[in-house]
């Protein structure tokens, strides 16, 4: 087994502390990776905060540098700048694995942190760490130009929105709303104006109509204007729901124009819609998250040839726990990434080794 | 004014009695319609058995033969045959109805009954009755080669499903599943066939394995079958869902394919999905009723074409409180159709007359 040094959420614990993190040994079509820069998803907030009877370690948005190859690796070498998101193994077999949507591996793809993996059965681990260990089909080269830092949240924010965008086909001549402006929302803005669709903001704040623009929206449209979203009806082709707490899609779908498509990627609870606010204009409603493996390489060439990443506050790993914090007020624009280099820092403090043993699952020390 | 012969369910009478109809005079672009066959649709039976505070005459998937003409009117003369479907009117100026979806009119289309008339204000009265009186370019000419009694239902029913077949992209080539063996489902399976979709039935019923193969589907899956079920995950591009009662879409949307979609059509109330169930495969929900002038006509050539129209039991319309008890109990295979001459003979009990005057809505006598 190898260590490294991460940020742990013990079993009962809502917040993060440093500890020794064991990562496996290099297998035959691993590569290590030096972790610098990992981006901050309110997904990691729920991770953290929610009851569980197992230790974690979030992060599935990141970028590094490959340090080690296993044996079989022709991909990679050591020093190349790389990429990850949220899943990092799938069964490869499927129908799903076979199409490239390795995000819908029938088996359930193996998630960055929170997942077991195929091979060990071990508990994975994520990226609020130095080192992460993947396989290496399911890291992804960062291509020149792109900012480590900023790059990051692309991996699980950017592919989020750029499938739905992508797969429901916003481009020139199509009209794409996007509802709130946060972590996904901003990207969904800026990957739909590179797309070359006209795109509008909705969002509760007349005041984020300068940001809006600045992105390159043409127009925002304020959500508690019944007068705005009524002359708005039937109007766009696609809109991205990006709203991150549970609400009512019905307001948002009848924005949308005949044979057009709501997906909702930002609450990935139950959904309730009237059956006629699909019906009057055979609206559709779906919803997306993460990517497939040739998906996500395509996004980030995208993204290199259009300059495009995501708007990011960098802040030492050291204040995760703040970082989570101002994310549950929403008091960010618009991804916090944490920098790991400060890791490396010696804290003599440090005593916790997770796992303990080479277990599958234990208790933290 | 003129009268007719019909049924009317009285403001708190959940039956059907004779009485004599009021219909308005023709207006220039009108024409009057001798109804010959009504089929009886689910809603029919709803609007009978719901509370109501006003009298309503049912009937909304009809054949006839025109009897008289506006003076503006080139379409149609004495002795056409011709159908109506649910709607009646639209506004003619929304971006809808521009393009050809008056079933979506921003102002929302006319009902054939139960609805306002846009010029007079007065209340539409349903094809339960020996006459119509239409606004010419909401009748359709019946092509000839279908039988009038048969091609009924396919006004509601028939158009019902269409619509989300072609907007759907079902043909050679596609894999479609009908879940729900009525009135629609039926209709809903023979399109798809006639289209050139391989086609899947879905039902409760094992039973229903030779009709599901005699309608030309290739398949019957039942639904209660976990074990079919799990073996048609991600298998269908297009999912009409017929049930007419609220149901867990869930099971059914575990069997569209990547980037398919379920189109529900048979219950019309809230939808509850689970994000979970359209994110992975991002599978799409829809709903859909009705349809747009042109989409009906085109349906009605390619049902002729295709020698193509409803499994109906016609019955004569004395009968129509029996045949609402027997649809509450599914009893009818696929479709009741009303023959509406009876209404020619003389009925000395038929006291009441509706409207009683001439004004906008009145109690019945």
């Amino acid at each position: 087994m190898r260590t490294t040094t991460g940020w742990l959420a013990g079993e009962q614990e809502p917040t993060l502390r440093r500890a020794t993190l064991r990562r496996r040994d290099l297998r035959d079509d691993d590569i290590a990776i030096r972790v610098d820069y990992c981006g901050v998803c309110h997904t990691d907030l729920h991770a953290v905060r929610a009851p569980r009877d197992t230790a974690l370690v979030p992060g599935h948005e990141f970028t590094g540098v490959v340090t080690g190859t296993g044996p079989a690796v022709t991909r990679f070498a050591a020093g190349d700048a790389v990429a990850v998101g949220n899943i990092v193994d799938s069964c490869g077999t499927c129908a799903m694995c076979r199409r490239g949507q390795e995000n819908y591996c029938a088996e359930f793809p193996t998630l960055t942190y929170g997942g077991t993996d195929r091979h060990d059965g071990s508990p994975t681990l994520g990226a609020f760490s130095r080192e992460y260990v993947v396989r290496d089909e399911f890291a992804y080269r960062l291509p020149a130009g792109l900012d480590p830092a900023s790059a990051a949240p692309l991996l699980c924010a950017g592919i989020t929105v750029w499938e739905p965008l992508r797969a429901l086909g916003a481009g020139p001549g199509t009209r794409v709303a996007v509802a709130g402006l946060g972590g996904l929302g901003h990207l969904a803005v800026k990957l739909s104006v590179a797309l070359g669709a006209e795109t509008t903001v909705i969002s509760r704040s007349p005041g984020k109509a300068g940001d809006a623009s600045r992105l390159g929206a043409s127009e925002l449209l304020v959500s508690t204007d019944p007068r705005q979203l009524a002359a708005a009806r039937d109007r766009f082709d696609v809109v991205i729901d990006t709203i991150a707490v549970a609400h009512d899609v019905g307001p948002y779908l009848r924005l949308v124009a005949l044979d057009g498509t709501l997906s909702q990627v930002g609450h990935l609870g139950p959904i309730t819609v009237e059956a006629m606010d699909l019906l009057v204009g055979r609206k559709k409603l779906t919803s997306a998250g993460s990517g497939g493996r040739a998906a996500t390489a395509a996004m980030l060439e995208f993204c290199a040839r259009n300059d495009l990443s995501a708007d990011v506050e960098v802040v030492p790993s050291a204040r995760v726990n703040d970082v989570l914090e101002r994310l549950t007020r929403n008091d960010v624009r618009y991804r916090f990434v944490l920098d790991l280099a400060d890791l490396d820092d010696e804290d003599p403090a440090q005593k916790a080794v997770y796992p303990p043993s080479t277990g599958r699952t234990a208790p933290v020390m």
